[in-house]
């Protein structure tokens, strides 16, 4: 049993969308039929326009309107670091801290030999590229720490090692909030390992 | 700290729809970025098709594509019972069970006086219309088991009775699969007092 036409495509197309189940997205269809017209407008204007507006800046890989993007041509920032991330999304992760005030690059993934993602594949040779006129003194390796970001932060700094530079990786251990009944051991382990003094 | 510009309206556009949150609505916009033209395409085409095409049945107030709808419609289905719901949603679940081959009745609500919502801004009205002619025998009122449904079914239930109709209510009880010992107190009360002979 299924819906006419057009509703049915309705949920179909928001069912096929991440973290969006056939229930939630039978729910949202019924919130735009309900919505009004302009809303509705809206959210497809938004889709195509994105699609049409949105490139990678041809400097670090990031999502922008504008190629270089809004970071890289930003003169107030310190060009003699660079913050490593695997997604454009992460870059607004960190910059959401207002801690970090260099450059990024984005690699567009990690190396993960199951996907058959080696070096090439991500835009390793274009840091390189960044890398060579000397200017950057600091690579910091931000790569989420799971099994691919652990062994692409070790390609990583094998790779940049030898360029003297200064290459950096986040600090694991206990989340601010966390609980130290529930922490997992290895997090535990890696927060004893870096502890620092009062 | 947002995206630039038409990332930002993406995200946003997705956060406004229930059931997503902000980091939901970024996880959706980065998809639908590096999806393919067509998906995007589709996306905001049945979000607009669904807009343009999608009407209420004049009979029973189901969304359709034709009014009458499909359902109303239908010639096999048996006249004489009426299922009043109140969502069009509440349509789909029960023409999943397979069980039900009478029409429905959708009331777009129920009576809620907090929300200002009384008999005839429902389309309570047009429910009697319907009975007049004297072909319907069953009315079977399907509302959710809360406060406002309780409410409604009590309402209809005095409005239709004197109509000389069987007036019906879904059965209360646990679920299938439930456990006695999660179940809440009132659920329980309901299915000891709907026991059945086994």
């Amino acid at each position: 049993m299924a819906y006419d036409g057009a509703i049915q495509r309705l949920i179909d197309a928001f069912a096929s969308l991440p973290g969006i189940g056939p229930k939630g997205a039978q729910r949202i269809a019924f919130y735009m039929l309900s919505a009004s017209e302009e809303e509705a407008q809206r959210l497809a204007d938004a889709v195509l326009d994105a699609k049409h507006n949105i490139r990678f800046c041809e400097i670090c890989g990031n999502v922008c309107e504008t190629s270089p993007c809004t970071i890289c041509s930003d003169p107030r920032r310190d060009r003699s670091m660079i913050c490593v991330v695997e997604e454009p999304k992460d870059v607004m992760s960190i910059e959401r801290t207002r801690e970090y005030r260099g450059l990024y690059h984005v690699l567009g993934g990690t190396i993960n030999p199951m996907a058959n993602i080696g070096p090439n594949d991500l835009s390793i040779p274009k840091l390189l590229d960044r890398l060579k006129d000397g200017s950057v003194k600091e690579v910091i390796v931000a790569l989420n720490p799971n099994i691919e970001g652990e062994a692409t932060t070790t390609y990583l700094s094998r790779l940049l090692t030898p360029l003297e530079l200064k290459v950096t990786r986040l600090a694991s251990g206990l989340p601010v909030g966390g609980d130290l009944e529930y922490a997992d051991e290895i997090t535990l382990s890696r927060a004893l390992a870096g502890r620092r003094d009062v």
